[in-house]
């Protein structure tokens, strides 16, 4: 039977591709669901794709989660470093969940550096690029067929 | 005359019951917004409910309740920690407000600990479970019969 | 049948109501235990105070409250903010504690708006000046009914 | 040709000349956006309005921006202390930011006294009341003129 | 007439001129009372001594000076560094009150630097060893005086 | 009749033009004195202008200036981040005063994203290369006409 | 000829065997003092006990203790973390001075790792349950002969 | 060709298994290793292995990972928090690094949820037990064929 | 035989009784010089001022007062909180040498509570006006006596 | 039947005696063992001893530990107070541990008060000199009896 | 050609010799000069000295420097720890410059440990007492000559 | 009579020439050494060099060379800013030390900018390239024939 993701992406994520590109790259957020859904096929994973600049969709969408997804997949942008909500919300839908991040966030400089959302993250998968998101798939893969 | 109050919930509190269970525990947000009607009716208070995760439905909320409403009865869930946004609301309007919370929050770790939003509340109530919210109904009963 | 209940105020609240009446009020010591008398005996909740600017009385009420009382009713003080000794003493003896306080701590500033004997208590009621004695002893009555 | 500005105001804005008016004065927002609208138009500037209290209706704004205008003027209200997301939406879009506040912020306390979202804009004016935004329309009229 | 004025002195203050006599000096606290009556004569000024290593007794000490006292004069000791219950007193009553160190605290590392007591008081003077106390006095005479 | 504006450079702005001018522009301080008296005859603003390396010689010219001066507009250079006399001066004059810099301070790190002096000032204009100075007299117009 | 040993227990230590017993374990403060005179007297040193909640009479042992013992055994409970009243008693007096801890509180978190009071002792013996005591009667042994 | 890829541990990694259980799982090092070759070689990797408890080992390991290795995955166990010297060497080879951890790092306190060593390496994936290895492996799979 | 005495003010005492009269109260500077002359007469004291808004002034009257006098009495203005200049003067020479403040220091914030040039002094006087100089004189004169 | 106890010296103790003898003594290592060895066949104990300036060496002795000895007495030396692979490595071995050290690191200054690798110890001796060895083998004489 | 460099000293080193000579040496200012001169001829170095206890002083001579100068050696005195001033001016002056100390700086305590200044030189020679200067010629000799 | 001096090089310092050349130039380690022997055999130095990425060996190179070295010249490399147990070794042997840095790390941020190593050396020279040894030697030279 086919694994269920819900991939979730925060804030400004809609720009990606022309958003500072030295940074982020210059894939579109389009080409990176597109990619996702090709490499989740091959891994017998269904995806469904959130993107969301709202924390209160987004807070929704993880509430939904607990329902209908056997994983969450999500990218928080901004929110990552700030949004207690969003962490709430992730220990209290029991859902399991990746976290991935573009590029490497240790390699920022102070509050930058830190996740107050990956304390409630399985795991976290930061500085691979668009990759991250392959990366966070498989491990839910995984996760979910434990 | 009938006191009316407007009950405010912040994110994450629709999960009320379902969510850490050990912490929060186990009354739905129905079941407790029903027992504050109850409480409230034998006070001859007139209550109303708002559940959001949305910061902004919130700030709205707030800014209408100093036209229909005498008193605020909030729990800002994960806000607490964070919106500067609805501290400012709290001031901007001068409906007396009482902050509740189901869990003592003095107990916690680091910035848990501390409420920004309590700071522009008339008291803040913490540690009691759903009573925290019969407390807070009572303090706003005789605070708006001033 | 009643409950018993340990009101215990900490350093200077001898001189309530002489004391910087703009921030704790007009209202004696005095007149406050009359008050909280009268309203405790409409819960079936028996009384008993002490009041002492020394943190071993303090220490030795708390510690003999665990012989005969149901519950503990405090408001430490200037000791909120420095006295691990009543913190511990209150962890020691397992009473029921409610912590309350006159003026909304939250709303200090630095070690002002933290308490470190309210992380030990079940839950702190501050802000609702003598109101959050009677705040206290209802959350105590529901307590110690349980 | 008419330069185009979006004129941003953040959560709370719309309550201005009821919100603390000894802090923010006595204008109303609407009175505000005409000062603004007269002013621009002896400038030569055609200016729209965005009020939101919430951060994604400011995000989308923002990314708006980027197709229909020369120059954006944002007072992000409470966000200009802790929205990441805004400060990361303005670095994504490349439109000429300048930031305003009515009051000095600089004579604020602890974090009131940094702004997060005014490190990614080109200048900030601070503490000269409604005058703040008409300085920062001469700011853009110059920078878009470039 | 004469102006009457307290004389407190905090914790280990009793071991003057035996406890670490390269910081605190020879002369003992029987010598030190002695050389302050004199002064005090000289000045007009009927003094009490009150020296306890009891935090309490000294809040009772500075409780009762608003009866019978002009001014206070305040070595708080070790307690000038934690004691926010003396520092609650002193702003309690409304008693003029002198601070005295016999070292100069601004000479001394971290918490010892800094007087959680002097916050309350008119004025502090501190390095000048028994000196300190003459000097205040002087101070007391005036400030009664006004 | 005409407004009198004392325009105050602090230390280093000597260089100007020359000075790391990838950060502060290539027009020297001379074309910048120019520049700002043609624009304040256009506004009926009289200006004079004191550049100094020399912290004493700015406090005298700031304490004169409440002599002769409606308006301050200052760019403390270097001392922005430390010199309490300068605040305190402004603080001691009640001349209205705007503090300007070249640079967008909020984008710097650590102390220098913050303002000794901007605290003591009514309010700051940074970022916006000489225009700053420009956009200072036009808030010190209306200032002084208030 | 004997060693006279003073053991003082701090805050709390009457309620030892009753109080958190899975940090403090279970023996009462009378079994630890029996088990003390035991081992003391295998030693040749003969011990005096004195426990109390109050600050000033454990400043008060420590004043005499100068006079009749050779030793001083203290575990000052809670104050260990804040009284610096002790540890400047413990300087003013010469006497040698072993603290004991029945928990490790290296181990412990934030200021509770740290010893404001073992500061002022010879050395520390922290985590041995009961038998830190006998091992600080050990340590006076040999010191006190030296 | 085969993509050669040094996997390093760092100290008390041959616990593995036997070390903490519950946190770092049942594991063998040595069960551990041969899952990864298996792994590796499904995907054209050819893996070898150092494991040491001595920081220079693993530095020289890194430093010669530049002549004979297209990549290096490396655990730093407890040197992720402190070793400055790993992080170095790291940034003096330019061989593509991925840092893994069995545990989720971010969900620890204090300076436990930071890696000095992953601010110099590609990216990080932390939380995912044995299979964060594996996702590391898939990392540099892509990576070193860039 | 006389004592010599100089008297030095920092930055902004020239403004005395103009600047901000309800914190440093309406007597002017040259009030205060002739109010210090007169009781200095009458101590046996011969007074010299230097008042100075120049660090490099005060610096050098400080050097010189090693040749000439036998203490120094100095309120150092702003200069307290950061000059080390100042600090490491008072500490070059070894004058006797008494602060004073106005306003007392303890009661104020942040950096404001600290003494940068107090720590090189003998004995910090603040809090009691003009008055603290007065006290400050007295104490010269038994130091230069002793 | 004779208790095992592995003693470990950490860096710089081998010239112990020679270093520093104001704050560690004059006692050598090999005198400090055979003292150590002499108190312990005394108590039933058999000791063995490791002293290295490695801290892998370090970590590989704790490793052994498990399989041959009964308990381990350590003074970590230098690595206390940052060696989390130490503190990690005696978490992952279960044998008694008893961490000692000569002076009294809690009279230290900042982060030399603290013991990182004491955290993962059963208790603390800290201050006696050579004596802290032998209190710590009597410690672990009762432990590995339990 | 001979080279030319300005020797630049700070606040209070025209005391030199005299001045704590326990921590700065007995060698005064002149004589240093003269060991500097002498070294500086044997190295083919033009020596000029500036010596001023005011930062505007040292602001201009480092300014003039860039005109007739090919090096500056600088030892800023108490400036080294807060003067922004002077690291600016020597950011905005291109000369290669030397900062040198005559005590170890590194050695001090808290912010004397750091040097503002030195962030904007060159190199720093520390701890060398008066040998430092001819160190830091050394240094500007071949940085000159590249 | 030649003076003996031994270099000491830390971790990573074996890939210098390869190692961010932008950062640390293109000279190699053995290239490094040659220019040193050569610079010191003209001042009559005999130097021996040791280059290690072990903790342990560094620190049994520098208890060794206070048997056969007159002077240690060191360039910690990354263990400058964490290792104790270096500046603990430097401290216990008393042969003099100069600390040598090719990048001037007052440049650098945070905890880069200090030094642990430095405290314990004579002086430290910093910033010079290849340069800073040359100048270090010459250190030692003087401070050798003292």
């Amino acid at each position: 039977m086919w694994v269920k993701v819900l991939v979730i992406n925060g804030p400004n994520m809609n720009l990606l591709g022309e958003r500072e590109p030295e940074v982020y790259g210059k894939m579109t957020l389009a080409e990176l669901e597109r990619l996702i859904r090709a490499e989740a096929e091959s891994m017998g994973i269904e995806v469904s794709f959130v993107q969301s600049n709202s924390e209160s969709v987004l807070l929704s969408a993880i509430h939904e989660a607990r329902k209908n997804f056997d994983g969450i997949l999500i990218n928080p942008g901004s929110f990552t470093h700030y949004s207690v909500a969003i962490a709430d919300a992730l220990r209290a839908v029991k859902v399991p969940t990746v976290e991935v991040h573009i590029s490497n966030i240790f390699a920022r400089e102070g509050f930058r550096a830190k996740s107050v959302t990956g304390r409630a993250a399985r795991g976290v998968i930061t500085g691979f690029g668009p990759e991250s998101y392959i990366l966070g798939l498989q491990a839910l893969a995984r996760i979910t067929r434990e």
